[in-house]
C-alpha cells in the first residue's frame, strides 16, 4: 500500500476543491449574500488542509495499482464532503455538522436526498455550491469508471466499462488523462446543451444553470420547494430527456463523436435500457390516467419520474407517494436497476441486472439440458464465466450491504415503507424515497446516526461498495 | 423425459393421497360431524384420479433422471393440492375454490398463510386435515431433499444435503428407500415426543395432534383464532424448542442415533442457526422488553416468534405487527435467513446464508492481495468456486421470482408492508406476514389473480425454485 502517494493524491484533490470553491464565492458576492466569507473561508481550510496532505506525504515511487486507486477514490470523496460541508456549517444556514455533512456527501455521489426542510430560505450562493458538488460528483464518477476501475482485476467492476469498443484505457497514468478530457468535453458539452435549451423556454440563468449541474450528475439538488413541478410542460420535458441522456453509457457519445454509427447502434445495453424506460413509461400512465386530467399530462408525469427514478437523478414533478401502489412498486424497481454502466447514474446497472436475468435462463436450461454448454451473451459477445460469477456475488454482496443498512435504520422510529425506500433511495444515489422521505418530504427527521448511516450507503452505492469497503477495512491499513 | 413414468408416479402418490385422507373422515364421524362425506367422496376423486393416471401412463423403461424427479415432485405438488383442496370446497366450509387452493397449497408447502377469517368456526374433521397435509407435506420435502436433489447435478441444490457425513445417497431409487425410512423414523419419534409434551401440560389430545403436525412439518396451521397465544407458558415453550428442533438439519439427528456425537458437533450451520437464534432473541427481548410487564414474559414472546419465524412455522402468541420497527425488520430478516438446509423448514436455508456473508469476506481479501488463492471453508471443507457461484446464482434467482411475485401483488389494494411482508411469508413458506396479513390476519382480502400467484410462489419457495420453473417451462414438454 502506497500511503504516501494516496494522501498526496487527496491532498491534491483538496487544492482542487478549494479552487471550485471560489465560484459559489464569486455567485455570493455577485448576489450580495452574507454565505459568501463562510465560501472563502471554506476553499481556505480546504486549501491549507490539501496543502499539509502535500507537504507530510511525499511519495517516493509513484507507483499505483488499482487498491491505491480504489482507497483513493474512496478517501478523497470522503475528505472533500468533509470539507465541502463546512460552508453550510460556518454561515450557520445548517446548524448541524452532521447534516451539512450528509448534503455534501449527497451532492458529491449525486444522490439529491436532503435534509432541508425549506430549501427556498437557502442563500444562493450555498445553493449554488450544493447543486455544483453534483456536477463535480459526476464528473469524478466518469472518471472513476473510466480511468481507475479498468486497472482492477475485479471482472465485477470491468462490467462498468461495458466492454464497449469506446476510448480503450490500459495502465493508469498515462492515457487516464486523455479519456478524462474527451469524457469532459461530452460532459460539458450536454450540460451547456441542456442550459441553452432551458433558457430558450424562459427559467432564468442561474436557475438554468443549477439545474443544469443536478441532471448532468444525476443529482436531483434543484432550488424550489416543488422541485420541478412548477415549471412549463416544455421544460419538464426538456429535463426529462436529459436525465435520460445523462444515463447512457458515455462511450456511445464517444462513438457518435468518432462518427463509428454502426458500433454505437449495436450497444445492447442501450436498448436495454431504453426498452426498460418505455415499458415503464407507458404501465405507469395507464396505471395513474384515473389521477389526471389528460392523457398527456398522464404521459408527462411519468416519462419524468421514471427517467428521473432510473437515472437515479431524484427530481419530481409529481408527489408519486399519493400513486397506486402497483406505480410505487415499480419505482423502488426501477431504483434498484439503475441507470447504464459508464454513465452518471448509479444503481446496480443495467448491464448487471440484464446479465442477472439471463444467468436464470442459462440455469433453467442447464438444468433441461444438462450436459450441453450454456453460454450467456452480451453486447454481441459470450460472457466468460468469472464476470457472470462476479455479477451474481456482486449482486449478493449489493444485498446484503442494503439489508445491513435497512437494519440500522429500523431502529429510527420511522415505518417499514419509509426505511426500506431511504435505503434503496441513498444505497443507489437517487434521493427522495416514499413515505416519510418521499419527494416532498426531507430526510431531516432522521436521527444523526441514521444520517451517518445513510451518508457512507450513499458513498457505498457511488463507488460500487468495494472501495470504501477496502478503506474503511482494517487490514488495507496494516503495514506488511 | 420420461413422462409416462413421470404421471404414473403422480397417479401413484394421488391414490396414497386417497387413503390419507381415509384419516380425517375417522376423525370425522368420531365426532360425527357432516364434513365426513365430502372428505370421504374427495378420497374418492383422487383413488379414481390416481388410477385413471396409472392405466394411461404405464412406463416402458423406469429409468429416470433428476429432470424427471423434479417435474414428477412439483406435478405431485400441484395435483395433490387440487386434489387435496376438495373436501373443504365439498363441504361449502370455503365457498371460493381457489381460496381452498390456496390453503391447502399452503398446508402441503407447510407455509401456513389462510385465508380463513375465523377458524374455529371450521369443522374439526377439516381442521385436522388441513394440518395433516402440514405433516404430510414435511415428509414430502426431507425426502425430495434427501433422495430427489442428490441426483440433480446442481451444485446449488446439493447445498441442500448441506454435505455433511449422515446418510449417503447416490442413486434415485434404490437407496432412496432406506434413507426415507431412517428420516421417517426420526420425524414420527419427534412429533410423538412433542404430542406426549404437550398432553402433560394440559392440552387436550385433538389439539395436542394438530398443532404437532403444524411444528414437525414447520407449517403453522392451528386451530385457535389466536394461534398459540392462549395456551400456558409451558406449552409455549414446549412449542418454541420443538419449533427449533424441526429447524435442525436431520443429518445431525441421525448422527446422534448412530452415536456419531464428535461428527454432529462439528456441523458448522448447526452452531450458525444456533448463533443467529440466540442473537435475535436476545435483541428482539431488549427492544420489546418495555412493552411487557415482566422479562420472562418478553423473553418467551421473543424466543417464541423468533422460532416460529426463523423455521418458517409461523405459530404465534403475540401479534408482533405492534412490536417496535427494529423487531418487525429483523423477523423480516429472518424469513429469508430461513431454517438449515435438510430439515421441514423453508427460506433461503442457512447454508447458504452463511456462504453468501462468507462471499464477501472473500471478494474483499481478493481485492487486497489479488494474487492469493482465496478459498471458502464450511463445514471443515473447503467450498469448490461451482458451488459458491451456484450459490451467488441461486440467490439472484431468489430475488428475481420474489421481485415478480412482489410486482403482481402490488397490483392488489394493500401497502408496501403488506404486499411486500406477504411475498416474503409465502416464498419462505412462514404464513403471517405484517400489515394487513399480520399474525391476527389472513390473506382472505386479496383478489383470487393474487391468491395463485401466491399459491405459485409458496411452490416455488418449497421446491428450490426450479423444479417449478421446469415444469412450467414448455421446452421440458417438447418431444425432442
Amino acid at each position: 500500500m502506497n500511503r504516501k502517494m494516496v494522501f498526496n493524491t487527496v491532498g491534491m484533490m483538496l487544492v482542487a476543491e478549494a479552487a471550485l470553491l471560489l465560484l459559489p464565492t464569486a455567485v455570493a458576492l455577485i448576489y450580495g449574500e452574507a454565505c459568501a466569507w463562510s465560501l472563502a473561508a471554506s476553499a481556505g481550510i480546504a486549501l491549507a488542509a490539501g496543502l499539509l496532505l502535500r507537504l507530510l506525504f511525499r511519495p517516493e515511487n509513484r507507483l499505483i495499482y488499482a487498491r491505491e486507486g480504489f482507497v483513493t477514490v474512496a478517501l478523497a470523496w470522503l475528505l472533500l464532503s468533509a470539507a465541502g460541508a463546512l460552508p453550510f456549517f460556518l454561515s450557520g444556514e445548517i446548524p448541524s455538522y452532521v447534516d451539512a455533512f450528509f448534503e455534501t456527501v449527497s451532492g458529491f455521489t449525486t444522490t439529491g436526498a436532503s435534509i432541508l426542510t425549506n430549501v427556498e430560505s437557502m442563500s444562493r450562493g450555498l445553493l449554488f455550491w450544493r447543486s455544483f458538488t453534483h456536477w463535480v460528483g459526476g464528473m469524478g464518477v466518469l472518471v472513476f469508471v473510466m480511468a481507475i476501475v479498468p486497472g482492477s482485476n475485479d471482472r465485477s467492476m470491468h462490467i462498468l466499462r461495458a466492454e464497449m469498443p469506446g476510448p480503450v484505457v490500459g495502465k493508469l497514468l498515462p492515457r487516464a488523462k486523455d479519456t478524462a478530457s474527451i469524457l469532459y468535453k461530452i460532459y460539458v458539452g450536454l450540460t451547456l446543451l441542456q442550459i441553452v435549451l432551458m433558457l430558450l423556454g424562459g427559467m432564468p440563468l442561474y436557475e438554468s444553470v443549477v439545474h443544469a449541474f443536478g441532471t448532468a450528475g444525476t443529482g436531483g439538488f434543484g432550488v424550489k420547494a416543488d422541485s420541478i413541478a412548477g415549471y412549463s410542460p416544455y421544460l419538464q420535458w426538456v429535463i426529462t430527456v436529459f436525465m435520460f441522456l445523462f444515463g447512457v453509457n458515455f462511450n456511445l457519445y464517444y462513438l457518435l463523436l468518432v462518427r463509428r454509427f454502426r458500433a454505437a447502434v449495436q450497444s445492447s445495453e442501450f436498448w436495454y435500457y431504453l426498452g426498460i424506460v418505455l415499458v415503464s413509461v407507458s404501465l405507469i400512465t395507464i396505471n395513474i390516467l384515473p389521477l389526471y386530467q389528460s392523457f398527456s399530462e398522464a404521459l408527462r408525469l411519468s416519462a419524468f419520474q421514471v427517467s428521473s427514478i432510473i437515472t437515479t437523478t431524484g427530481y419530481a414533478t409529481a408527489d408519486f407517494n399519493l400513486w397506486p401502489e402497483f406505480s410505487k412498486s415499480l419505482l423502488l424497481l426501477l431504483m434498484m436497476v439503475g441507470a447504464c454502466a459508464g454513465s452518471t447514474g448509479g444503481g446496480l446497472k443495467v448491464s448487471r441486472a440484464v446479465m442477472l436475468i439471463k444467468t436464470i435462463g442459462r440455469e433453467i436450461r442447464h438444468l433441461l439440458h444438462p450436459r450441453s454448454v450454456n453460454s450467456v451473451r452480451f453486447e454481441g459477445k459470450q460472457v466468460d464465466g468469472a464476470t457472470l460469477k462476479s455479477v451474481s456475488s456482486y449482486f449478493a454482496i449489493y444485498m446484503v450491504c442494503m439489508v445491513a443498512v435497512y437494519m440500522l435504520l429500523s431502529l429510527d422510529a420511522f415505518d417499514l415503507e419509509t426505511n426500506l425506500s431511504a435505503t434503496f433511495a441513498c444505497f443507489n444515489n437517487i434521493g427522495p424515497g416514499l413515505g416519510a422521505v418521499g419527494p416532498t418530504a426531507s430526510y431531516a427527521l432522521y436521527s444523526p446516526l441514521s444520517k451517518i448511516v445513510l451518508s457512507l450507503a450513499m458513498l457505498m452505492g457511488r463507488l460500487e461498495i468495494f472501495p470504501l469497503l477496502l478503506t474503511l477495512s482494517p487490514a488495507t491499513w496494516m503495514k506488511k
